[in-house]
């Protein structure tokens, strides 16, 4: 199943729970807005293109659940609810975004049912247009891989972080689908353990084989002659920079010593057409993340920590920009990928 | 207190127990040999010059047990408890030549009161020259160091693994003793955790500053200019290569990536003067090291893993290799070491 769906049958949000992966997979249904902005806040979902499809599916419940009997009270009802929706992850920019999209639909409506059939259907067109999207990136990307191909990746930019295919992974997806046998080689991600917990387990649902490691091995494994190729993710992609998940970046340095391919796999929308990279800063996370795994003490309870979520790739250490448009080899300026649309 | 020690009040064996670092610090006491072997071969005592004063402290530990009445008889059973010592990790070189050093000692022997007293005096001696060393070690590595600078380390290569002092962090204690203020950045060392463990708990004891990283980072906060050098231990040192902790060939990549001095802090028994790099079989350990940590599950329990104990970083990444005879920068002959004692 996807990331996020609605159910037809009976007008509820579906999902799969994140945070019980790998240990257990459930898949959990939201019947009420208070159990879906519950799901936003934990983590249930996440990723910014599986975050923009419940802001839609959230408008398209509430409108289903409500009992308005005019059009105004019933648009001022979801508006309400956007903003609680929109409140529970105030900087996830795709949250917002899928509510509002989902809203402005509803303008075009002439009474309360149609409300809700707009909604509904506008809802399923994020979902559907951000698997389309990632189809379409995939094609472009499989095209960099050969039969027999080992790729190494790095956190998750997988189905799991949208609604479907995923980015890095839909691009070695769409190659399986094209024929090529290729395998992958997880990061753990430290210090979240995205890799191990998530990356390994879709893979692994998918029966694409895959192989685990430690962040710390990605030289040894290119030093081996395991290694055709890197592909990762982005979470915001600058004229001279690539931010993703801390580690990135030392990946990107081994592969260019091993003369090893390094693409970065992301749509458009990651891009960041304003701000270079010494104007993007860093968020530095909980130091417990690196005090604890689950419950369990890994260090001293008070040993100081530095533990930024991202790093910044030059982009002189990447190969290629994998995007929905085509494929990007630097130099090339970020505006030439929005013509190419 | 030293790592393992001798109790002279009570004629027992001492140790900090590492087990249950970094959550509980206990100071164990073997008073037979039977606990001294279980100690050992759950890890309660690790590192090979600290597995070296385990071996010499054991035998002296049983001859002040025995009641042999004569002297060809104490020496019989010291032998037999010397095999059953050895037998705990076999692998252990160090642990091995501790015990034959002890016995060997105690040939000088004319009574049984003698032999007691010469594998003891014996025992300490070997722990004593383990301290001596690093401190020479530490002496030469010391002036590679500025004050105010920050060093990166991986793994333990601390007191906690030898009787005192350590290698790698022997210079960086050598360089504060010296009157230098030294900052330590350590890695926290996937998969087992023996810098987030250990050689965060070590430092802190001690008042040295650190910081605790992922690995993965180590790129990152070089390039955020935090690191002036970075300086790890070895397990084995061929004429070509630095077999150390899988993630130290990483380290040496991204060092010289951003121009920071890579240093290796060994003593001479660390040398292999026989094989090159590609004879040295790296050991693969158990997969279940990725899956859990402590008790917790982190990733699928099937999921295949690859686990390389070590890695080997050759030695044109190494900008000098420190011992208790001088600093060496490569390249340079392995022989060349052996004659500057």
């Amino acid at each position: 199943m996807r990331t996020i769906d609605w159910n037809n049958e009976n007008s509820t949000i579906v999902m799969i729970d994140q945070t019980l992966l790998p240990v257990e997979y459930k898949v959990i249904e939201c019947d009420n807005i208070a159990s879906l902005t519950e799901a936003i806040s934990s983590l249930r979902v996440r990723g910014a293109p599986a975050l923009g499809a419940a802001g839609g599916f959230g408008i398209a419940l509430a409108a289903t659940l409500s009992s308005a009997s005019y059009m105004e009270k019933l648009l001022d009802e979801l508006r309400r609810i956007g903003n609680v929706i929109k409140a529970t992850r105030p900087t996830a920019v795709n949250l917002a975004w899928g509510v509002d999209r989902v809203l402005d639909a509803a303008r075009d409506a002439y009474d309360t049912d149609s409300i809700q059939s707009i909604v509904l259907a506008e809802a399923k067109a994020i979902a559907n247009e951000d698997v389309e999207l990632n189809k379409r990136l995939g094609a472009h990307g499989a095209a960099l891989l050969e039969d027999g191909d080992t790729v190494m990746t790095h956190c998750n930019a997988g189905r799991m972080a949208c609604v479907d295919w995923g980015t890095a992974l839909g691009v070695v997806r769409s190659a399986i689908e094209a024929g090529k046998e290729i395998k992958v080689i997880a990061c753990e991600t430290r210090p979240l353990n995205q890799g191990g917990r998530i990356t390994a387990w879709e893979l692994m649902e998918d029966s694409i084989p895959v192989t685990l490691i430690t962040d710390s091995m990605s030289a040894h494994v290119m030093q081996q002659g395991m290694v055709d190729s890197v592909i990762v993710g982005a979470d915001c992609i600058t004229q001279d920079a690539v931010f993703n998940k801390i580690g990135t970046y030392t990946h990107s340095i081994v592969a260019k010593e091993h003369e090893i391919p390094f693409y970065v796999a992301a749509p458009v929308s990651t891009f960041d057409f304003e701000r270079m990279e010494d104007q993007v800063e860093i968020e530095q996370r909980d130091a417990d993340e690196l005090r604890y795994i689950a419950n369990c003490q890994i260090a001293p309870l008070d040993v100081p920590v530095y533990n930024p979520a991202f790093d910044a790739t030059p982009m002189e250490n990447v190969t290629a920009v994998i995007t929905e448009n085509g494929i990007f080899r630097p130099p090339f300026l970020l505006d030439e990928v929005r013509i190419a649309q």
